[in-house]
Order: structure tokens, then sequence, then C-alpha cells
């Protein structure tokens, strides 16, 4: 089904939200949300800079964890969102950092 | 300053979530945060159609309220995003319910 093409929710990238959440949840499985395997394709793909520079490969078992509100070892939209909010935030941050400096 | 250029960031959208949040709170007072004018401004425009529709103008007044967690007045980046959250939660459920049906 094609997501509605309203303006307002592109200019609010609330599609592209979406279109990036279920390429990756319709890997395998259940195709709304989130397996692990999933999550790490998407750390990999899409945030392969933060990525890489992980030495830790623990990290992407704690971010998992503390994303999985539900504990069901998988992420739903509302929980992938969190991820998502947790990046714009970091984002506003450092803009704002330079806005003021 | 120019917003990080990361391709990530891009189609991640976090870049023009946070364009369109620093277009109208830029527009008076203190610049990083949406006032109850710029909030209204911002409904008026990127959500017209939902705008339109409100028989009941106190709405507003109740979203900002919600929206407003800090109680100060004012829409900050975190609290402007749980506005998108919320966006892209109905949207998603109707993606979901077209795809299941």
């Amino acid at each position: 089904p094609t997501l509605q093409k309203s303006p307002a929710l592109q200019r609010l990238s609330i599609q592209s939200l979406i279109a990036v959440f279920q390429r990756y949840a319709g890997k395998g499985g259940y195709n709304c949300t989130l397996s692990k395997t999933e999550f790490l394709s998407f750390m990999n793909t899409e945030l392969a800079a933060f990525t890489k520079n992980q030495k830790d490969p623990s990290v992407f078992d704690r971010m998992m964890k503390k994303l999985d509100t539900n504990n069901d070892g998988q992420l739903d939209f509302s929980e992938f969102l969190h991820l998502i909010g947790g990046l714009a935030m970091a984002c506003h941050d450092s803009f704002l950092k330079a806005v003021l400096s």
C-alpha cells in the first residue's frame, strides 16, 4: 500500500522514517518489528560511521536492551522512534552549540 | 552553521526535523523553542489539513499543555519530537492496517 503522500507528512519526514523502518523490519520473520539481526543490519548500514567506531561490540546488545522496553526481543516502531529521537537530540544539541558559540 | 551533511542523518530525516523546528522556533523571542504563537503557526502551515478540521479551537491549548512537559510555556526540541513521534505512530498504525487488511 502506498503511504499517504501528504506533503506535510513528507516535509516532517514521517514517511521516510516509516520507510526506513519497514525496509529493515521486513527482511525476515515478523515484518513489523526489528529483530536483533535486523537492528544490527540497520546500524551497520544507516549508521556505519557510528558503528565502525565502536571498540566494544557489546554496545549493540546494550542499545537493543535499552530500546526494547517491552522485552520481547524485538524493536517495534515506537521503540525504534526512541532511537531516532536520541539521535535527533544529539544532533540538535551540537547544532545549538554551533549556533550559540 | 550548516547541519552535518551526513547521508545517514539525511536518510533518517533528522536534519529536516531540525530544520522544520528551527524555521518556526526562530520566528521570534528565544529562537531555540516554540512559543505558543510559533506552535500555532507550525500547526496552521505544516498540519493545515488537521488544523482546518478542528471544530474546537481549545484543542491546540490542550495539545500544547500535553507536550509542554516542563510547563515553561514553550516547546523545546525534545517536546516537539513527541509531537512528531505521535504523528509517526498514527501514520504507521494506518500503514499496518492497510498492509494487514
